[in-house]
């Protein structure tokens, strides 16, 4: 038995899911600053092709593609960025291009994406990705969001969750308990106790050693309703400004309502502004194989190793170096001599030489950049 | 009084000086393969702005320009350093330029310059200088040459040594006595008691701790009539050799002469095919500010760092970054971060990372490149 008949055999069984519509979104923003002097302002993380041909927002496409068609995906993104994404996902509906004016978080972004989906499908589920991810195991993919749509139909805010592999102090984790909510043959929904931000050092070694903590990696399942409905209750000011974009959405004031409306609109997150405090939460527990492709540290995890551990996209001579990552986009030789846990990107106007463990502090240069007026390096 | 009036003074006195000329020859070879990538085989350490806007060669000429015109400078180069070498100094008359049919070590290249000086001017004190190493202290230069032509006029072969700063195991040195063999108001040569090869770690420091020992860095003063002599007893067939092509210099068998000799000549340094086994042999010790800008590392302890340590020839940001070389030939950004004692070269075509204390291991990414036929980058 395929993992289709399986799905199909479960939605025969409950009679509910052939009747809603799966709709995807993609969040496109970020610059993915620790990722430069490969990511700029004006080639973000996700337009870069940095695991293979093709690029994070790609693979992301190409990933929810699985789930559903073209015409059922949305992305968001800001105006510089609108040519970029149209031009790699051909397939993309102009219409399904959403274009935020200014950035203002996940918050207003994904909200306004529910607004106009809920207009074309007041039925809809929508599941919420971030743009410049990296999930390595597809079908676990494909299976987690199917429960999280079982869980979704049920009126829950659901979140995929993934079992920390390091007592990581950069996420935001999510609480599970043991209590079911949903579940069909590819698994099981959990009642959610609640997010929690960013923890330090020792907590989030504390939330490892529970199990009972995943990381949030932004990853939404919800009806449309479900999410407007918390939204009325804890963003009133939100809901009604991206309701009134969405009637005008597609019509011959789409570009004027949507400028003014949303200009007026308090930034948030959609976890801060709606996650951390909304009514019924549930979590998906999955093994994605997921990274969030930070910084150089975590690209070389990625990349394959050669015997001495170093990780090398271009033309390296090497003596004595080990366990460090060499990106080259010029072409040119490198060589690296007696060194170790270092990282060295090479592009046409910008060279990085970082130490791995320090590979955070990528943002210090660029902030530096800033302070410079150096814009053509951002 | 000033500095020539005293020499006037001490010519004067010796009644001999005036009567000898003094020339000076630039043995011009190496690639400095640890400078590489910025040094190659077509663009060898003496050629290059390593320390400020003049070359080394160039410097070089200048320092002698100080003591002789340059109608008695010869500079011995290999041929596919003649054009540059030619343009570099464009005051030194094209006859003087010995190129040297292929590479045999510093002991044919200062036999044979002696043996063509010897034709123009027998009685003639010959000064031979690298062509790639830094001087800091000219005046001091200038005297100390001054001192060595004095006793070389005595008969004696005459090497300035270097008081050695540290226990360099890459520089061979100089045993000293405290017998003078000849003096002026700039200083005295003292009789050596010999040349010895580079030494061990434990050698090297008892060196530098019994202060009787120079580093020997290649700056030699002696009579043409004295190195011939020699020659003649120690290296009979050079001797033979060099006179051969000497006595065809300027004619028009020139190139054929020389090609045919040359090419029988045993390859053998001034150091071990001479001097070694010399008779007479005097050391002028003095404090040059010398350095043979041999490695990256050393090349960064000759430019001035900035507070945190950097010496910085590029257009540098940084972060919790010190005591580290940034070399650019490009103009590129170059991002630093979380990194200590490491040296960045930044040429067109190759970029070299390297741990400071590896500086000397540069010469095995040539080796490598060698092994890979890569020449463009040799």
């Amino acid at each position: 038995m395929t993992k289709g008949e399986m799905v199909a055999e479960t939605e025969g069984g409950s009679g509910q899911r052939a009747d809603r519509a799966f709709w995807a979104v993609i969040p496109a923003g970020g610059s993915g600053t620790r990722l430069w002097p490969l990511s700029r302002a004006a080639r973000p993380k996700f337009l870069l092709p940095l695991l293979g041909q093709r690029s994070l927002l790609q693979q992301t496409a190409h990933r929810l593609g699985l789930l559903t068609p073209p015409e059922r995906t949305f992305v968001v993104c800001g105006p510089a960025h609108a040519a970029p994404v149209a031009r790699q996902l051909p397939t993309l509906p102009e219409s399904n291009l959403i274009v935020e004016p200014s950035p203002k978080g996940t918050g207003p972004a994904l909200a306004l994406a529910a607004a106009i989906i809920a207009r074309l499908d007041p039925d809809a589920v929508i599941g919420s990705f971030a743009a410049d991810h990296e999930v390595a195991y597809e079908d676990a993919f494909v299976a987690a969001v199917r429960v999280a749509i079982v869980a979704a139909e049920d009126g829950s805010l659901v979140t995929i969750g993934l079992p920390p592999t390091r007592p990581e102090t950069g996420y935001g984790y999510i609480e599970r308990t043991d209590e079911p909510v949903a579940g069909c043959p590819e698994g099981t929904a959990y009642r959610a106790a609640g997010f929690v931000e960013k923890p330090d050092q020792e907590r989030a070694e504390a939330y490892v050693a529970s199990g009972r903590y995943l990381w949030n990696a932004s990853m939404f399942v919800w009806t449309a309703r479900a999410l407007l409905d918390e939204l009325e209750r804890l963003q009133p000011a939100l809901r009604t400004g991206v309701e009134e974009i969405a009637a005008a959405w597609g019509g011959p004031d789409q570009d004027q309502i949507a400028a003014e409306v949303w200009a007026n609109l308090a930034e948030t997150t959609i976890d801060q502004g709606v996650m951390e405090r909304a009514h019924r939460i549930a979590v998906v527990p999955a093994d994605l194989g997921w990274s969030d492709v930070g910084d150089w540290h975590g690209l070389g995890e990625l990349i394959q190793r050669d015997l001495d551990g170093n990780a090398v996209r271009g033309d390296l001579i090497q003596s004595d170096t080990r366990n460090s990552v060499v990106w080259s986009e010029t072409g040119r030789l490198i060589a690296l001599v007696g060194l170790e846990n270092i990282a060295v990107v090479d592009t046409e106007d910008a060279l990085l030489v970082i130490e791995r463990g320090s590979a955070q502090e990528v943002r210090r240069i660029v902030e530096q950049l800033k302070q410079l007026h150096r814009t053509s390096y951002q």
